[in-house]
């Protein structure tokens, strides 16, 4: 996505590790226009087959999931990383591991929010090893339920995510995809 | 606003304890159509001031944050609850406790996303004591920028935390006011 592809070379820098920062648009201040462009854009790849729901994990993906379950017409659920005392039903929950964060956390989804034999769309902010797309998955598939299809914005494409969705035969669709960090230089795949 | 008083009705429950449950289309499950009508409304009430960004507080002020910020036309900011590894840079922090949660949280937000001499409008899911919403409010003043507006879907009118906030001198502005939970009843100010 060409919009998304400048905002990250214009807005986005890369730093030692293969980090991409891009926390002044997507994942901590937020440009909401572009997030609806974005949600736009996922609904429209996806719109061939029939969602029932989009499912994210808080906090970086609820922006993006919102625009997208908005053009899609339907619910958004959120993975919390944190149970609230309030969540006392019954959950379908997974570990996930975070890079960013290096910590483990257990996601927990209400039962009832996520019903079984739908078609549920994932939309996460980034994909890097494909630890929180595969933990997603995970749950939509304990329910019952259906991948329908898996939406990123930024892949990093010289990881291993992207061939583990892939493998599982999961239909993957970033908008932006990083071939190479390499020198704090940012290359998109052609 | 009557559309979220029908639903809070409709879908909502109050269990012992004040406690209310909108976790079907506020705060896990999330009614995309409707937290649209609910920025726009945040929009129409606050557009009378000049409103340079909105300011949330993670997860579940983010999607009402969004939909307000792109009616507005302005950047979305929400304050993370966990700091990322990738957040290096100065932030402002403050101590915000959650009541649902039985936990402190040190809340932070970079500088660079809430500079100074800003017309800052706060959004947020609930209030009850407060704590959240005049913990946003530190950080902005903080940061030399001022309150335009404190927006809140669900004010739990019986609980301190619109007494506090107007006693600051703010302008709060809830889209529903819960006047008593008592025996499991939800009642609205009239």
């Amino acid at each position: 996505m060409e919009l998304l592809e400048q905002h990250i070379l214009k807005e986005g820098y890369a730093l030692p590790g293969n980090v991409l920062k891009v926390d002044s648009f997507l994942n901590h201040q937020i440009d909401p226009e572009l997030s609806l462009k974005m949600g736009e854009e996922f609904a429209a790849h996806f719109s061939a087959s029939h969602i029932d729901r989009v499912l994210t994990i808080e906090a970086s993906g609820i922006a993006i999931g919102l625009t997208t379950a908005l053009k899609l017409g339907v619910p958004l659920v959120f993975a919390r990383k944190k149970k609230s005392i309030l969540m006392t039903e019954e959950t379908y929950s997974t570990e996930i591991y975070s890079y960013t964060k290096q910590e483990t956390n257990m996601v927990s989804v209400l039962k009832n929010f996520l019903p079984a034999k739908e078609n549920v769309l994932i939309i996460d902010d980034f994909l890097a090893n494909g630890e929180s797309a595969l933990g997603l998955a995970r749950l939509v598939e304990e329910a019952g339920s259906t991948v329908a299809g898996i939406g990123i914005v930024i892949e990093k494409s010289f990881q291993e995510g992207q061939k583990r969705l892939q493998a599982a035969g999961y239909d993957l669709y970033s908008l932006a995809r990083i071939k190479s960090l390499d020198n704090c230089q940012i290359e998109f795949m052609e």
